[in-house]
């Protein structure tokens, strides 16, 4: 099933920067796992913002939020869910 | 280029049931032929409101407005629009 | 799988009495049907306000979206979705 | 009777790590005894947010007021409350 | 127990005068006798909108609901509510 | 005259404990005198948050503020503010 | 006592004209009376918006409600108001 | 000097079609004379909604309400207004 | 020509108390002379809250910025504006 | 293509005066520098805010995101992005 999650990084300006660095390419190591899993289906950039839209597909609201929540960046991000379900005017079978 | 759309449809209840009907089929229509040409890449329904996820592939913004000015429901629609683009961890090359 | 609903049920001043009546009959049997069958776990009245706070137990999303979709009131109502699991405090183990 | 109470746990990123572990094992235990007891009825984790959604038995709002301002966490949370009551639709009685 | 009920009167510009006038009139019988068995203990008008800050005093949430969700002007209200108790800080025995 | 007056109190996580204490034993001894003094008429705590709702008797904005900025947990609240005023239903004279 | 008030004009667009008309011209008789009276001490309009910003100087909040929901477009109206004392900065002794 | 003015045209779904297309022309025919005349620097339609973001370039706020208040589509916008200057970092002498 | 200026003063638990009493002497000053000069038109202060609203009677927006953004008080500040103009209504010429 | 941007700077009060002066030196050269090319076409100041309302003119969302991402206060900064196209009343050819 999939879910929309939308995740905005709101960094204090005196957060280490050596820490960060360090979270940002644990972030980038865990995020390419989990696409080449398929959990993470897909994740653009909002433009303008350190925010991302991502397409997460996993089997249960748990699983979803075992992944959210180890991200190296989860506690200094602001996450928004919705579920999501295929439309009726999709084409694309895979959009469950 | 992809902009990430979301449209909350809003039908006051004393809106013409036919009319409503007739705009739902059109609706459908233009949006299976805008998803076959590409320029509306996904669309998904979020769960337990008359409201999608979209995502538009197109030249421009004046062709972003081209296409949603002119849906059938675009006057009972609220709609947020959000310029998207290709994220750093993302393993999608087509993520634009 | 669990999800909080909350529903406010707003009806316009100028709505018909009879209508709403009937919608509501409908619902309460709709209820009902979907209660006996688990599928609508919990319903509770939110004291002062024609609002309700439910806990729905579905298979997926899409599921969700049909069961509340297709509720007679649906037109009428403002709806909040949140996907829920398991808490790592619960005592409860079917509060998955 | 029943409360509504959503609790979103905010921690700042300079808080001592070994401070919120022991504040986590208190919550925890904490919790446990509530739950155990019934006044904690139940606790759902939000899919994706350091945040859950509680449902709470208690004899009056004082009695709500000093279990939930004892929470070891509760300095780092925001809570909303809502009071609940039987709904006409719910085939649960014991949904008070 | 006490509750802290906010109300705000919406009435659509094209609401019948006459009825208007009429659900004033139960409305108010309704608070005086509902002030009268102390149900409803102090009602004050915030000055500038047609609106009032009310105190209730109940039994329980399930009475709150019931006496709000049947005054004559309920459809055209928009409530808050909030549970109340006694302040530490309070030197009124009975602002339970 | 009456005001409704709501505070929030928001305490930094890294605020001084000993300070916070020292504040909150001014406060009480404060509002002590104030309600003795008829200045501060009700206070009731909010349950689940630390909050207040409190209905002020003053002379004048003048003197409210003087009375509210004073208190020596001001810096650290939220306060929101509505003059009030007797209501047409209400059977309480004194409930000016 | 001073009072702001800001007042923003929501006229539905089904709006009889001649009856908008005719308020606006009793709107205007009431507001230069007041005025006059030394009650409606400044009117200014919101650049842009069908608003104004006012500051009323009256004996109470009761009579600032009597003012504002008298006034002849009261019902069209969606009223913010907050309660003014003179600012120690200030070097206007009038401006209570 | 220049304003930012957004505006948001909300066409109620039961407006008359023809009235919409008239004041639409109107509109069109004033924007032109307003921008040839310099008081309308700039216009761009917002990609996705019936909504643009304008440049006003006036002598005095004044003059601007009297341009926003008259345009015949005035009565069916939300609007915002802020006021702007030359930004120092600015190498456009004329964006005053 | 004439601004609403309000302004929210927000001052962090841990600001250093003396460069606070530095600002606020400043910020008197800087206010009565000012005030004298015409600019700063009113000065009223928010019952119940470190905020307040004023008038500022200036050339432009530009000189609204400089006088603004250049008070000791500024980085501590939230400030909303709006520009005002004569209203229909108002008697008083110099409300221009 | 072009896109409005706002900006607020939001600065905490223990910043860094050096750290915040070097930052604006910096911003202000690459303000100018991507004026100077025409990717930032307009930049204003909001008249008593550290904010400022911007035009773009960029090849897509991508490019866009990546001159802010990079600007120095970017850090310090909360953005919103809208994307714009030409307006069919403007009379500016290049206003795209």
């Amino acid at each position: 099933m999939l879910f929309q999650v939308e995740m905005d990084v709101r960094v204090p300006p005196d957060f280490a920067p050596e820490k960060l660095e360090r979270l940002k390419v644990e972030e980038k190591a865990r995020c390419h796992a989990l696409m080449t899993s398929g959990k993470w289906r897909h994740i653009w950039r909002v433009a303008g913002r350190y925010a991302n839209l991502s397409i997460f597909d996993v089997e249960s609201p748990a699983e979803l939020h075992e992944l959210l929540s180890t991200l190296p960046l989860f506690a200094l991000m602001e996450i928004r869910v919705a579920a999501l379900c295929h439309h009726p005017s999709s084409i694309r079978d895979d959009d469950r």
